[in-house]
């Protein structure tokens, strides 16, 4: 699957985004290691703080299907922005977690503009697991 | 389908769970309205914020599947507590949001005890969308 | 210190509100065991979910000047909501973990009507540190 | 006030941290515009999600203090990691929306290593407020 595939399954989940507050809908896809697609949308909460994004969507639903963290091959992400959509803090430290840093990431709008990344780029000497283990108190 | 059946996708669902860092694995199984299921685990971060828990896994995929907020029949958690496991307020705040106030709530262990209460219940005079939109400034 | 004047500071906490997304200022005024005011507001953020609300902002800065989780007398929360407003599920499970589950929660809202509750009422059957400790992988 | 004083800061930030799930006590020191510090510490939940980190309640207290978003300084996080600690996602997803691109944040870990970078330089295109301005549906 090449990357404006992914792109158009990106731009397909994002039709079902729920966003009655801040009405701005962001898709995402996400291609596992076996080639299958896992669609993500936002979903909001009048309380903010619960909302989900896209992305996040998607790679949960995968795990939660038995995919293994570190094997997806590459996510595409979309919303009606003036560039290509940036993935938020809370979606770049979950991608750190569940993907490899070099992973792809694709960005993109629905004008049809495409920037791509990897997880490394997005979040650049993230805090992960092994910072967590250093810990005396451990 | 009945409340032992759900409580078995629940604790299906909970083998895909994602804990490194609480070994605290929780299922999660809910119904919509055709009568499918749609499996949700906690997945965890580093970061411990980021963090989701399987109620919130299995909602979030539903409404990126298509299905409409306030049309789900019931949902069934589990995890190994000492007696039936209890959402947490976040979920809570998100089953508010996305399930009507007297939909099905069943919460289990692994020893088989079981409880049921309604999104209603769990969260008594809950912050929810109304609240939101009185405000002057909206 | 009684309800009214701790509303009063709840009123006043509310004015430093950081709301450019929601324009719905929220303030809370949690008093500690030595009758001292910590004053929170909610903070908003474009990415929807590290948004956080004026209830956790008292707590989480009164625990970060060394008061100890349980020592706290009450709390007050105010918004311009038709009733008295009420605390979202994440604040509520942040109240169950740093709060004696009788501690009074009084709610208001800027007409004046006062509501009171208690921790242990807004999170019936919460899930909290014990359920965490069972787990047979801990 | 130089590097070395606001380390200092967030080290003595760091002893009040409430860590009862991960013991992983991260402190944080931010210097707003008028040269007064605040503390922050991380302050844990059971149920992971609603755990704050030591940036952010260093953040969301100041902003409460009548602060305004743009106006900080600097900010020193220390924990106990092998290198300098690293802020997770959320935090700088708080930082972008609070503090100005250029801003030192100061990361450290108690052996005395230290680094510098900027808020700009953690969230490299990050999204921000501009990103849902620009949707038609706002």
């Amino acid at each position: 699957m090449d990357t404006a595939q992914l792109m158009q399954e990106a731009i397909k989940a994002r039709t079902k985004a729920y966003t009655p507050y801040s009405h701005f809908g962001v898709g995402a896809a996400l291609l596992d290691a076996e080639g299958h697609i896992h669609h993500g949308c936002n979903v909001e909460n009048a309380a903010y703080g619960p909302t989900n994004c896209a992305e996040r969507t998607a790679l949960f639903r995968a795990v939660a299907d038995g995919h293994q963290p570190g094997s997806f091959q590459a996510i595409a992400v979309v919303g009606d922005t003036e560039g290509p959509i940036s993935p938020c803090g809370v979606c770049r430290q979950v991608l750190v977690e569940l993907c490899a840093p070099d992973m792809k990431v694709i960005m993109g709008n629905l004008k049809g503009d495409i920037q791509e990344t990897t997880v490394r780029d997005l979040l650049p000497g993230a805090f992960g697991p092994s910072d967590l283990k250093h810990s005396d108190n451990e």
